[in-house]
């Protein structure tokens, strides 16, 4: 028997719609996951306005979303790592695991990655915006009683956050600056709490995340919109952060924080962008470092444990969720960064 | 009896003379050194042709110079480690020792660092092309028998390099690009090859500096101005280079690097310029590390230890010398890449 | 005026005295602090014991203890940064700030090293178990209000802890196993559960301090005397912890924990102890690493930080204080495992 | 048709025969190398005299020898990187390539790894000692023209004295002991030298193998059986060397290498012993790092490419060679380390 499900589709910039689609069939080593929550993405956001991003553009219907959580429906016979009701966090990351970058230990540089709604490969990759999800039980991570689904789909986000502070090195007694408070970056606040930071400081440019920064456990925020004076007061003596987590893709952002950092100090990159300019001499002068981070590998099992053992609290990122059938207000609503962090679908609500 | 010396001062732009001047007088821990060669560095010449660079710019006249060696001429009582006669590679660099980068262990960003012929800091710290120089004892590293002073006056610029091959941490395996092969590349290339790298590309806009990088160690070279393809070449399957030493300053020589690198490489940026545009999406999907360059400190011991071992010849950089008399022609021959890497004048011979 | 204070004076094994003495006259830098609480070290008891430990012997008198907080009673006229009644921990260790190490920013590896309490040098140096202690202000770190001095005098085997677990590298996700849950042990628990350990596995061969180390963060406890099959049930596919602090000095402590990494694991070794047998060919095939970690530098700082923002509550760790007058008592208590953890003389406390 | 080859097999100890064995048939992938020349390891020693090592023992017959290079004599269809005629130094170890540590980068620590003339699995792994052997066209790396293929045959155990270094992180501008100058210790000596160490100290108990440490790059050399004072020479200052590489596995080389290491420095244990004692004391308070290294795994297609490009020189390794009928007396000579560094078998000699 042949499952149906029901699916988010971009179709071309702004049409999105709900599909219904073939399922599969369960194979060897899978589970029927009824999907719970999807939190909407700024790559989700982007397919819908733009139809994609940078060289990336959608060429067919692609279901979007790769940030989920639901019930285990089914399993395949030979599957006895999970059974029918466990609740699980499913990583949107399948790296082919034979390349040379999966045997070097990148998994997150797979040549052949194929990762949850992304055009990036033709046919592209179909996403996990729908209430069926049929998937390998290795993407699945079981979480624990009592937290809820919703919460548990922000396992994938955190992911982020924390492969970004490993991307730092050791943060033990460092401080570090986020710059850039939209949902990565709140969560990566969180991440670096959770990794030692002795201080945080996190920067936007509209007060609304920045509130949701000091609930994630930033110690200060600044909004760098109204003060002009705080790159020249974090300046002297030639800097005062050690690390910085760069979440927001923006020019002025990325170099004021290049001032502030300390000689030695690590800019690490979440934040997409297009160009930024580089003062390079400021670069040699200080020595500073500035390391990409993409995505994530180990960190999404370190997401759901920290989760599960409740050491992190991400509920304040969660807006709101909608029905699938409001899908639209709900990507509408995750488009305005004064009145949403996080938006999530819930796939289960009946319209 | 105060000393009188020969120096070789800025003091506006193009405006280079030859004054004579009050040398001080030789306090407890110094020497006086007689200067035998002193070679022109890419900040000497942005002095001599536009009075500065960036935000520096000469306020004083200024004598020039940090690359130089000579010959211990006297040395003060409690000095002990040194007699006349040495032959020395001088250390332009005098660290604090008292501030907390240098208690950190990183006496190049030294708050209050001291740099020869340096307009940074007000009053400027005068520099060492002069035929008589007092200096401390600790700046002045033996030079072993049978080694020309000339090629001891490159310790400082190779010292460059060593520091960034060291900032890129192992080189054991690696293949390295370097981009610039002006004498810092060039110097740059040597101290890669001495640092284990597997293969070394060196490229560059004009030919001649390209032959000097093979003299130096170089694998191949590569005329990226007329070698259209060589990007694409180098770009397969994410990139081929896992380091690159960036010594042109140049922002397409940058930007063409980081589609050439592999995913997780570093660029080690030393060569100065002004604001390069950075494709942050490619750092971030790349996970590329950009790590700044500046000057050396322990690199200056070493690279006179590997030139009295004779572990290098670096004299192919060396392009001629001049007496101090021409200084003016030895400064337009090293602003010429086509003709010249590494100029040299020659404090000891008379005019 | 010069001050009298009195002082917890070892004169030779178990000859504990509490002696009046000259305390010194304040002079530039410097502040007088009344000390509250002073905390009872290993290397204290050792002293009492036995004169010390290793090659290192009492000669003299000392005035033992290095673990102290109290008030600020007199600051010198040039001191700025604190005013009479602040409340301080003081870190004990003073580095000269001059010698190659101080210049290397390994300031715990000091040549010249003065470290209070401490018999290694000749004289040696007078300890802070006394009830005014004359001490740079530089040595001295706010405690913020609400903080008891109980706990504040905790700030230095805590340093010892975060030192620990910075010479790991990151935790963050890391499995970290602490063998030896005395006060280092279970302050080096809350130490890998601030980095960022996915699971912290504390074991000991007695009970007690194991429910101290679950009470600072450990997620399991093992009590290795009574349960013999933890080495092989945590050996398969050649072991589970990336990480070791070992805090026991034990020789088969050492030996279980190796056994139980995983191949590239790193082994901090805390615990002092004697000769131990290394099990090479363990090493090699396993290409574990062993490192060691010796007192703190930077993380004196991180502690006080710490504690002051209640990012940590090491109360947990301490068993009990007594008056000075019954100093004797304390060292006893101090020196059953079974019965103590951290004992603490209170040196406010009229007899 | 069935290929048949001539085998050097250990029966038992000291049981070492020629035997015709089938070789197998060429399958997808593979190739038949005509083997030239195999170098006898310490291992191969280890089973001739004793059937094995630590818990390691043959339990049936096992072809020694993993250290070979030859000439490509057959092709499978399939193989496109290899012809007929090319000759190659052939990789022993051959990794699942899909176990976790595969896919953590960790190669040499498969749990599932082949490694040519090993007893550690069951059925053993049988080796190369052969005159012909089928191999997979992965393992075998091309020779450069005028390469001698005795001196290809280094490539395996100079990849362990690489594989060393690398562990070590970066030597550039470092002090390196190497204790303990057999083979490995001699081709560690060379692997330095090629990773930038300033100075390499080699040591030994008898002269010979340290004359073939000097003809590979050591500095200087001491014979610690007739200089007892080298220790105390090098040991003040808290000690002289960054980093040791211990070929020894001998309990009184580790011992006084410790006592005159650096603080902060590094040994990189590549010995194999038994259980030597650890001055726990030692490393704690100088904050020593203690490093296995086993094998090797991209360290190899390096060690064939230096080779390659002549820019090491190990043939002052090589003692001699016998003819595979003689291979008795290669191991008894390979046995003496006043006679010998490295014996090769010559599989290619009529008998």
């Amino acid at each position: 028997m042949r499952l149906r499900c029901m699916c988010l589709v971009i179709h071309a910039p702004k049409d999105l719609r709900l599909d219904e689609q073939d399922a599969g069939e369960i194979g060897p080593g899978q589970v029927l996951v009824r999907v719970g929550f999807g939190g909407i993405c700024g790559s989700d956001l982007h397919y819908f306005h733009h139809g994609g991003f940078g060289t990336v553009r959608i060429q067919q219907p692609m279901v979007l979303g790769h940030e989920v959580a639901g019930t285990v429906a089914a399993v395949a016979d030979d599957v006895t790592t999970l059974k029918v009701g466990d609740r699980v966090a499913v990583n949107p990351s399948q790296p082919c695991e034979a390349c040379k970058f999966c045997l070097e230990g990148l998994p997150n540089q797979c040549l052949e990655l194929r990762f949850y709604g992304s055009a990036m490969r033709m046919p592209h990759v179909q996403g996990a915006f729908r209430d069926s999800l049929l998937c390998s039980a290795k993407q699945c991570h079981a979480i624990a009683d009592g937290i809820p689904l919703a919460q548990a789909a922000l396992a994938e986000p955190f992911s982020v956050g924390l492969h970004a502070v490993s991307r730092a090195g050791s943060l033990l007694g460092k401080r570090v600056l986020v710059s850039g408070c939209g949902p990565i970056g709140a969560l990566a606040v969180a991440a670096a709490r959770m990794h030692g930071a002795a201080e945080i400081v996190a920067t936007d440019v509209v007060d609304e995340p920045l509130a949701v920064a000091r609930a994630l456990g930033a110690d200060r925020t600044i909004n760098v919109a109204s003060d002009g004076g705080w790159v020249e007061r974090h300046a002297a003596d030639k800097g005062t952060f050690d690390v910085m987590l760069e979440c927001s893709g923006n020019g002025r952002a990325f170099r004021d924080g290049l001032a502030v950092m300390r000689p030695r100090g690590t800019v690490v990159q979440l934040g997409l962008g297009g160009d930024v300019g580089l003062p390079q001499n400021l670069v040699v002068a200080k020595e500073l470092s500035i390391c990409g981070s993409f995505r994530f590998h180990a960190e999404f099992a370190l997401a759901v444990r920290l989760i599960n053992q409740r050491r992190v609290d991400l509920s304040p990122v969660i807006t709101r969720s909608f029905p699938m059938t409001e899908a639209r207000e709900a990507f509408e609503l995750a488009s305005d960064r004064k009145r949403a962090m996080k938006v999530l679908i819930d796939f289960a609500q009946p319209a």
